[in-house]
């Protein structure tokens, strides 16, 4: 095993390069292929950078960004599960979970920790910082499908309670301002088809 | 044009996905295509967000990974130019300025403001933060190289001394820890060739 830190480091990095080859169920807003998680990642950190100030609470931006930085990193082993999937949360948690600690298990160990304890935080969402990143995850996806034509939605059978109840609390909690615009799109767009 | 905040935002937003089509010259890791600038600028951001302990002098980390996060946007006008190309810088520099101007100029003033003067910093690498970002834009497609068989050295006949010219100076200024282990991989690839 390796011990020299920067090392280590370069490894982690090399092994979340496959983070570029998961493929999300939403598209390119130009349609020309689906969205994988990398990009996504990186689009997330943009929402947080420009977004923080329709928070519901004050958040740490930095914070944010970085938590939604990592937020998807352990699909580099268990791949993407689309919100319309029907899978097991319970199961998911579990398996998430223990990609998380191969993978940040693979840096120094104080890196590691708080790498871990970052990600933890968003998935439990249990803080402010992390209740807007994971607003943010929602409101990406909902206007990318509004965006070409229902997207997910559309290939899912999805209706707009569904939208409604699968979208709404969590946005909402995370920023009432996003939600309000959000849930204005999908009415008109539903209104539409 | 539009004058409310949010809508702005979420209007840039949308104009920057088409980062996710601007392809680089490095391959992804296990050589399956090109990799595209918006998951490139991921990887950067995780590069700052890990390596940081390496920097030259003290950055602050936050400035570092929000610079990386950015920095190729003007690319979604302008396309990505390899290292490798001989394009005119001079003419590169301005067309990427304009590009910059119109892109951040599609935010609200204060926060086009503060992403264009960030961007500048980048650019003109003056700063300990933006001398720590462009050694890291450097790093990551030097490993990727190594790590893949010569990658776009082989495809531009690079030689180990262009390498040494091209990759050195840059990285070294803003960590020499990272330059030295790149100047390492790099001969023994060359070593081996």
């Amino acid at each position: 095993m390796q011990t020299n830190p920067m090392l280590q480091q370069l490894n982690f990095l090399r092994e979340i390069d496959r983070l570029k080859s998961v493929i999300r169920q939403s598209p390119l807003l130009d349609q020309s292929r689906k969205e994988n998680s990398a990009e996504h990642s990186w689009h997330l950190a943009m929402y947080a950078l420009l977004l923080h100030d329709h928070a519901a609470s004050t958040v740490n931006i930095e914070r944010v960004i970085k938590m939604l930085l990592i937020h998807d990193i352990v699909e580099v082993d268990v791949g993407d599960t689309p919100i319309h999937s029907g899978a097991s949360a319970q199961d998911q948690a579990q398996q998430e979970c223990l990609a998380a600690e191969r993978l940040f298990g693979l840096l120094p160990q104080a890196q590691a920790a708080d790498l871990l304890a970052l990600w933890h935080e968003f998935e439990a969402a249990n803080s402010e910082d992390a209740k807007f990143a994971k607003a943010l995850d929602r409101v990406q996806p909902l206007l990318i499908n509004v965006a070409t034509d229902g997207g997910t939605w559309t290939e899912n059978n999805v209706s707009l309670e569904m939208v409604l109840q699968r979208y709404g609390p969590t946005i909402e909690r995370g920023s009432p301002a996003l939600w309000s615009h959000c849930e204005q799109m999908a009415r008109e767009y539903f209104g539409r088809t």
